[in-house]
C-alpha cells in the first residue's frame, strides 16, 4: 500500500512547547515524522514537519485537529497534500514582461499541467498581458514589504494556490512568506548561482568580464539565493558583446529555464532531497 | 516538578525512516520533543533531538533502549544529560601556548568547575606543558583529518569528555566529529567574527587598516567560524602597531575569552537559543 | 624648501593616451608623479595624479594649462591645494538626524575648522534643523542617481566645496563621483567593517548574535564599504538587549566617531597612505 | 609608423619618490605612459607601467639605463618587449597530471608557439612525465612558500621565462611574484569564477548542487581567483552524478581550457584591457 504524505506549515510567534505540541500531535495520529526543519528568525518561528501515515488516514479529520491545536497554540498551520488534482498558481511579477508571456504562452498551449489564478505585480506595467489572457491582475504597491506579504497571502489563501512563481518580481520575500510555502515557490536568477547573488546579475558579470552568463531555477527559501538549484542553463558571451545583448540573451534563457522548472513541478517530477533537486524516476 | 532534559545526538549515513525512528521512540518513552536539528552534508546524517519528560524518567533504561534501536539503524548515538558532576574535559592545542596555559593555570587555583582528562596535540610542541601539570598528553600528528577524528574521538570517549576546548588547535573539525558535540566545543577566533574567518586573521586586519582587533569564543558547528558566539572582546589599534604588536596583545586577550567562555560553561550559564547565547539568569 | 603638491582629477569617457596627456603636462610643467591611482568601470576612466613642485608653481597657471588640456582631451579636471584657509563642507544626508545635529552643534561651538556651506537631502525630513542653524538646505529626491548626482556636484562646485561629509545619506555614489573627491568624502557606516557591509548593519549583528557592536567612519571609494579605514569605535551588547536600543546607542556613536573624522580631516591632521590613515604627528 | 611599447615593472620596498624616479626616466627617454599600476601590500611597492614611444628607441639603452636607474633606487626592475620569437614557458605543477600532460602533447604536436624550458614540482609526482618528455623537472619542495617563490623567480631568470603556466599548481603565489610578471602568469580554477575560489572547487559546487559546472582560465593577480579571465567552459551535472564524476568531467576541461589560454597567449591574441581579456582581431 502507497504511503500518505502530510507536510505541515507552522508559523508564529516563537516559544516553547510548540515543536513538542505538534510532533505529538502527528504521533497520536498513527504518523511518522519523516523530515523537520525549524527555523527562527527575530522571534518568529517557522517549522515544516513531514509526516507520513501507513495505515489509512482521515485527512478531512486530521486538518480539523490540526487547525484545533493551532488555535490553542496560536500558530498559523496549514497542511500540504499530494494529489494529482490540477494545481493553482500564482505569478509574481514587477515590469519585465519576458517570464510572464512565456509561461502564459506555454499555458494558452496547455503545455503547463496547472491553473494560473492570479497574476501579482508591485506594479500596474503587466497589467495588460493578463488582461489579454483574462487572468485577475492585482497590483499590489505597498511598499512596506511586511504588509505587501500580508495581502499577497491572503490573495493566496482565496485562490488556493499551491505554486507561487517569481517571474523577475524584485522584492525579497521575507522568512514569514517563504515558511509556507516549502518547496512551492520557484524563482527565477539571472546568474548563474553561487555567482552574482543579489541585482543587477548581468551588469556584474559584464563588469567581472567572465566569458560564461547564465540563469538558476530555484526554489525560494529564508536564505536570499540560496535555495535548491533546480535547473541552471548558460550561453558564452565574448568581451565585445555589449551589457545590453547580453541581458537580451539572458532574458530569453530566464524564460524558458523559468518555464521548464515550472512544468516539472508541476507534474510532480521534483524533489528536494537536503537542498538538492532531484529529477523523480518514474 | 522539575523536568529531566535528554540531548540524543544521532550521526550515520543518511537514509529514510531515521527520523521518524528515534521521534517514535522518544513518544513511546513518554517523552516530548523540544528542539530537533537536522543535517546532512555529503551523505551524512546528523540530529540533535532534545527530548524533555515531566514524569520521572528511568535514564539508564532510556539509554540501554536507544543503544539497541541504535544497532538495529545502524546510526551511531549518544545521550547527554545536564547533572552537577564535575565535567571533563579535553583540550585541543597545535603550537600557540598562550590559551593552554592560561586554563591550566585557572585549573591549578581551582577556579574551574571541571576536570582537565586530556590534552591532545597535532605536535608535541605544547607537550612540556602538559606533562609539567601533570595530565596525559596525545599527540595526533596524524594529516588525513577523517582519521585523526577518528582517533580523537576514541580518546575522547575513553576519558568521557563532556567539553572540548579548542585552544588555538589548527584544524577544522568535520560534521562527523562536531555534530556529536553539540554545542559542547569552544572555540577561540582571533577576529570579531563575522569579520576575518578563516586563517590569519590577525595579518587580515592589519592589512586592511581596522582600528579595533578582537577575538570571539563560539560554540562549534558545522559552519565555520559560524557558531553560536559566546563573548567577545576587542582593543583599538591605530597604524602605526606593527602586526607583532597587534598578535601579542590579541593573544592574551584571546586567552582571557576563552577561559571566560569555558568556565561559564562548565558553571552550566550558558544557553543557546537559536543561535544566539544567553547567560543564564540565576 | 616645503614642496607644493598639486592633486589633479581626471574623469570622463575612457580612451587611449589620457594618462600620456596628463603625465606629460606633469613633467613639462616641472612636476613630479608622486602617486597615480587610475580605474575605470563600465567605460568611465578615472585618475587621480599627486605631483609634487620643488621649484615655485604658478599654481593659476597650472591651473589654465591644465583646464586647456582637460577641454582638448574633452575630461572633467579638476585641481585641489593643500591650503590653511578653511574649507568649505558640503553634508548629505536622509532622514537621520542625530549625526547632522553632532555636526552642527560641534560648528556652533567654533570647534569645527571649516564651514559648513550647504546640506543636500534626498528628502525634505531634516530641512527644520538646517534652516535653524541658517544653513542652505537643497532637496535632491531625484531617484535616478545619476542624474541626483549631477545635481550635488553643480551644487558642490556653485559652493566649492572641498570635504563631503556623508551624515547617513542613504544612496550609494558612483564612481564618476567619488573619483572627483578622492580622500575628500567621509561616511560613517553602523558596523565594524569589514562585517556587516551594506544595509541594515546593526539588524545583521543583532541577528548574528555578535558581543560587540561598532561603528566605522572611512574615506569613500568606488568599492562600497571598503574605503580606508578613519575610526571606529563600539560598545558591549548581550543577547538580552533589543534591537532598538543596540540602535539607539549606536546613533550616538555614529554621531561622535563621524565628528570626530570630520575634524581631525578640516585641521590637516589625517594622511592616507595606501589605503591606510595615519594621524600625522605634528 | 608602429608605435614600440615596453613594459616595465618595479618591486621593492615601498619608499617616496619611486613613481617619479621612473616617471620621469620614460618622459625623458622619449616615452608616453600608456599606462601604469602600482600596488603596496606589506610594505612592498610594485609598479607595472608601460610606455610608447611614436620614435625608434634604442631598446638596449634603454634597459642599461633603467637598470642604472633601479640600482640607485635599490628596487627589482625588468622590461618586457612584444617580440615575435618564440616565448620560454615555465610550468609549475603539483600532482595531478592531465593539464600538464595536454599542455606537453601539443608540444610536441608543434601547435604551441613556444618552447616549455622548464618544469617546477611542488614535489616529485609528476618528475617522470617530464624526464619523458625531456625537460627539466626541478623540486622545490620547500614548504615557506617565500623562499620556495625565490628559488621559481631564479630558475625563471636563468631560463629566460615569458610565460608561468600554472597547471594545478596547489599554491598560492605572493604579490611579490606575480607583479614580477604581470599578465604573464596564467591559471586554470576548477570553478566558473566568480563562483567557488579557494580550494576544493568541485567538492563546493557538488554540494550546492549546481547543475552548471565549469573551469576558469585567467591571468593572476595579487588577488586570489580574481584575475581577468581569459577564457571559461562548463558541462551540466545532475544531481545524481557523483562527485568523482564531475572531477573526471572537469579535470579533462580544464587541461582543453588552459590549453587553449596558453596558445591564444603565444600568439599574441590577448590583450588586457582593465581587467578583462579581448582577443585581438588581426
Amino acid at each position: 500500500m502507497k504511503k500518505t504524505v502530510i507536510g505541515i506549515t507552522v508559523v508564529g510567534k516563537d516559544r516553547e512547547g510548540i515543536v513538542a505540541a505538534f510532533t505529538n500531535f502527528v504521533f497520536e495520529n498513527g504518523g511518522n515524522i519523516e523530515k523537520v526543519n525549524q527555523n527562527v528568525v527575530k522571534g518568529l518561528f517557522g517549522m515544516y514537519l513531514e509526516a507520513s501515515f501507513t495505515k489509512i488516514v482521515n485527512v478531512k479529520k486530521f486538518d480539523s485537529g490540526i487547525q484545533l491545536l493551532s488555535k490553542k497554540e496560536k500558530m498559523d498551520v496549514s497542511t500540504h497534500h499530494e494529489t494529482n488534482s490540477e494545481k493553482n498558481i500564482a505569478i509574481l511579477v514587477t515590469k519585465e514582461p519576458r517570464c510572464l508571456e512565456t509561461i502564459l504562452d506555454a499555458a494558452k498551449k496547455k503545455s503547463l499541467k496547472g491553473c494560473i489564478s492570479a497574476i501579482i505585480g508591485t506594479e500596474k506595467t503587466l497589467e495588460p498581458i493578463a488582461k489579454k489572457a483574462k487572468i485577475p491582475f492585482i497590483t499590489i504597491s505597498e511598499s512596506n514589504q511586511e504588509k505587501a506579504e500580508e495581502k499577497i497571502l491572503e490573495i493566496c489563501k482565496k485562490y488556493e494556490i499551491d505554486l507561487i512563481v517569481l517571474a523577475r518580481y524584485m522584492k525579497i520575500l521575507s522568512p514569514n512568506f517563504v515558511w509556507r510555502y516549502p518547496n512551492r515557490i520557484i524563482n527565477i536568477h539571472p546568474s548563474l548561482l553561487p555567482a552574482f547573488p543579489g541585482a543587477l546579475a548581468y551588469a556584474q558579470a559584464f563588469e567581472r568580464g567572465t566569458k560564461i552568463v547564465g540563469v538558476t531555477a530555484h526554489y525560494v527559501t529564508e536564505n536570499l539565493d540560496q535555495g535548491p538549484i533546480i535547473f541552471q542553463d548558460s550561453f558564452k558571451v565574448d568581451p565585445d558583446n555589449s551589457l545590453e545583448e547580453i541581458k537580451s540573451k539572458g532574458q530569453k534563457l530566464e524564460a524558458d529555464t523559468l518555464l521548464k522548472a515550472t512544468k516539472m513541478h508541476l507534474e510532480n517530477k521534483l524533489e528536494v532531497r537536503w537542498r538538492k533537486v532531484h529529477v523523480k524516476s518514474k
